[in-house]
């Protein structure tokens, strides 16, 4: 099968929504009148980012469903994504599934693929998302401000310890090893949730590399700090209490990754507006803190008082 | 240095022209009003696009100019890019440069940065690319209509010429090694000719892949045949006569590849227009031969007498 070929057979579909599509030297799109583009990019590499051993088919889903989730955290429609794949070599056995797990999800949020390129090489996907949002309403890490609640939609740290149960540092029943190995393989990126947050959240961002580290980006751009609340925290993993010890539960929480939730600020009067926007959005979202104004981020006990951590973002090069 | 140093060290900067730059999920891109988006995409593999030995400087300028070489073949104007970037290791001494050639080329065309990835991984370099055309105005691959002039920018073949020194199989003097390995190492995006081809060229692709097999994309998309004459083909190459012998030099020209000239095709009747174009352009444009209604690449000699041969596009996976 040659390049061509592969293109063709498991990547070319007829344009629908957009001009042109797959097959020339530029894809053409069309966004409404008087719409800002939104553009995001995530290049996932064997061993860092997904196992050698992983399900083709999963990997399709979540090399389009991190790029929808960055969308998502901005309160983005999603429109259409080019592909980019660097392969060792061209195999029907890997291409047909990981085309089927792509565009499915790709078909679910109506965000079609327009294009992209394919080469030799060690294993590489790079997927470039492109949405559209009415100008001024895109969700920003920026805009967090003094007294703002915060919030986390879904469930956090399962994706980390299905992660530590593969590499072996912690033992899973089959259940919940089967539970927490789907919030790592085919996370759910959160658009409704999104699009229904703008005009009602004051700052938001997808959680990919930890929750304290994702904070931190927020509180690093809208210059605030934040307070945690401790005891809310282990309650978000959804695995059984009895199926990890406490403090790697704490820490699959706040510094796991991989969890592809919406970590959002709002102010307290929009609290039923949040409600709604969950509703909207299909998923549970749950107060976990609140912005301050001095710097930093403090982790505190019911009581109030200061828990000490050492929670940072994921840093591929650290 | 950190994943996020790095970013602020090397490529972040001041959005200028667009809303939203690096540092958020997204990156907004604001176009003109009216205007249809176009994209394009490539991955840059180490061995395969590029050597191990390369100037980072010179990497930094090939993997944004291949991306601009795609908008100029569809006559659309740069507006700004995204990079994802795996890297074996955060080193300044390649950064650094790295980002200078990138970014010098990016301030030539006005074409920001706004957003991209990095992690770490086997080198792969994956530019995203983003321009604005006026609806329907876009240069296809498929216009091409029976009876059509063939045309080519600037030379070919030279890359490619490089390429063989560097492999062995050719030897070249110290100045004509120096002169194609420029062609190989920075090549020139014919932006300004893409732009001045608007409503001229009937058909366009950039030659990435090899004269012939480019030609070739351009005839099964417009469903039309061509006849090239081959004593047209050797005088398109920069190299002087003496360095290369004469099949080999055929051989570079109608199958080297990583050329990034417009092959494009236009009405008798605009020789004109295309001559002001190639003036606008500030690049030579040679005709080449002619679109004909039936099917297949014909190269012909000076009597019209055919020639046979082998040459077919570049496959990354044949």
């Amino acid at each position: 099968m040659g390049e061509f070929e592969l293109i063709d057979r498991y990547f070319k579909r007829p344009a629908r929504r957009h001009p042109l599509g797959v097959g020339d030297d530029c894809a053409l799109l069309g966004l409404a009148p008087g719409m800002q583009l939104a553009v995001s990019c995530d290049m996932l590499v064997e061993g860092r980012h997904f196992l050698a051993t992983v399900d083709p088919r999963k990997l399709g889903h979540k090399s389009l469903a991190v790029n929808l989730s960055d969308l998502a955290a901005c309160g983005v429609e999603p429109l259409a994504f080019v592909l980019a794949l660097a392969l060792p070599q061209a195999d029907d056995a890997w291409l047909e599934p990981f085309s089927r797990g792509l565009l499915a999800l790709a078909d679910q949020h109506g965000c079609e693929l327009v294009g992209g390129d394919t080469t030799r090489g060690p294993l590489n996907i790079c997927v470039t998302v492109f949405g559209q949002v009415p100008p001024g309403q895109a969700l920003l890490r920026s805009g967090a401000r003094e007294g703002d609640d915060i919030y986390v939609s879904g469930t956090l740290g399962d994706a980390r310890l299905a992660l530590e149960a593969f590499r072996g540092t912690v033992s899973l029943s089959g259940e919940v090893f089967d539970a927490t190995r789907a919030r790592l393989e085919t996370p759910t990126p959160r658009v409704a949730l999104g699009l229904a947050l703008r005009g009602v959240a004051s700052a938001a961002i997808d959680v990919s590399d930890g929750l304290a580290g994702d904070l931190g980006h927020i509180l690093d751009q809208s210059r605030v700090g934040a307070r945690l609340e401790v005891d809310l925290l282990p309650g978000l993993m959804a695995a059984p209490t009895g199926a990890v010890p406490h403090e790697r539960r704490l820490e699959c929480v706040l510094a796991g990754g991989d969890d592809y939730e919406l970590l959002f600020t709002a102010a307290p009067a929009q609290a039923g507006a949040v409600a709604a926007a969950a509703a909207a959005g299909g998923v549970a979202v749950t107060r976990i803190g609140r912005i301050e104004a001095e710097p930093g981020l403090r982790i505190v006990d019911g009581g109030g008082r200061p828990v000490p951590h050492r929670y940072a973002s994921f840093d591929h090069f650290a």
